[in-house]
């Protein structure tokens, strides 16, 4: 009765709830779920994941949760150690805030600017089960408010090596993952204007968590 | 030395917050930045929200947290009764898990078929201090969005009087929220075909922090 992991190794998605579970150190058994393929479309995953999407967690009780809030919620609460939610509330505040930033600036853009510019994925343009059409401004808009969300990320890491407080939070484990899959969108940090970004960045690639 | 909340009547984001705090029967101040006059885009207000959006909340040492999940969170960790985030690491995890659908397919919807097709809100499609045009397409999208979700809350209410457990959860104030703000699109649930829905709307209009 140990957890069921559904993942992709490429999706930037199933990447952040993978490296919160290696974090915590819990076992896992993993099922993939061929996105190229469709899998993820299928009824018998819909069964499993209404929203058609990866990261979804099933529990030794049968339950599943889909959503990485969702997922790294229920792991906090299970798995106290380590802490990757804050442990003061204003630092738990903090990760919120910023886990919330990194998602609406930069996993969103970056989502954004591939599915309506990526001809793969034509009339596949959001996630979920319904097709919608391409919208190519939302593209270009995308890309814009990605290279926005580097410079915002940029402006708060000069002397810091997490995001909020002295240990890894999920909101850097969002913040490395938006960053790594800007390579679909061609858009990475720049040795100049990025440089405490990249720093911060090549510390969190440096734990083993990150490169599975 | 007592929490102070930036908030802004009509608007459905700080009013999330504003039911939170309410529930939790905590004291605080307000401060309202008034959206209509562009206030959030201010110098001023730029130094204490940096993404010029509403809610932020100050806390009794200064810092300021922004985002409605950085607020439940300080709020959960620093008055933890009545709840709002769950209780057993697995309502935790589907408190945020719904709170994240909600966001994904209903508030975010609703803004972007408001944002995009309102003349008022010409280059202001998407928060924050940089204007972006909007996109009409994207305005269409949101409403079809925003009546799938619809159907999804209704697939998931009957039965139920809170959308996790037996008790008022942050999921059910987003919920709330999105559903009344969608007035702004001429969309509101259907008596056949979402009885569920409306039933529990009814239920949570009842109480006090939903109609302050």
């Amino acid at each position: 009765m140990s957890l069921v992991f559904y993942d992709f190794p490429m999706a930037p998605s199933p990447r952040r709830a993978r490296i919160a579970l290696l974090e915590k150190g819990v076992s896992f058994q993993t099922v993939i779920v061929d996105l190229m393929a469709n899998e993820h479309l299928s009824e018998s995953f819909r069964q499993i994941s209404p929203t058609c999407t990866v990261p979804a967690l099933r529990l030794p009780d049968g339950a599943v949760l889909t959503e990485n809030n969702g997922i790294a919620a229920y792991l906090e609460a299970a798995y106290p150690e380590p802490p990757l939610l804050g442990t003061t509330p204003r630092e738990k505040g903090e990760v919120a805030m910023w886990t919330a930033r990194v998602e609406f600036c930069g996993l969103m853009a970056v989502a954004e600017a591939l599915r309506n510019g990526n001809p793969a994925m034509k009339d596949r343009a959001i996630t979920g089960p319904t097709n919608y059409p391409q919208i190519p401004e939302l593209s270009a808009r995308g890309l814009a408010r990605f290279r926005e969300f580097l410079d915002m990320l940029e402006a708060h890491l000069p002397g810091r090596d997490f995001i909020v407080g002295d240990r890894l939070s999920v909101a850097d484990i969002a913040g490395v993952v938006a960053v790594d899959f800007a390579r679909v969108i061609q858009i990475k940090p720049d040795p100049e204007q990025h440089a405490n970004l990249i720093r911060w960045r090549k510390g969190l690639h440096a734990r083993p968590s990150f490169s599975r």
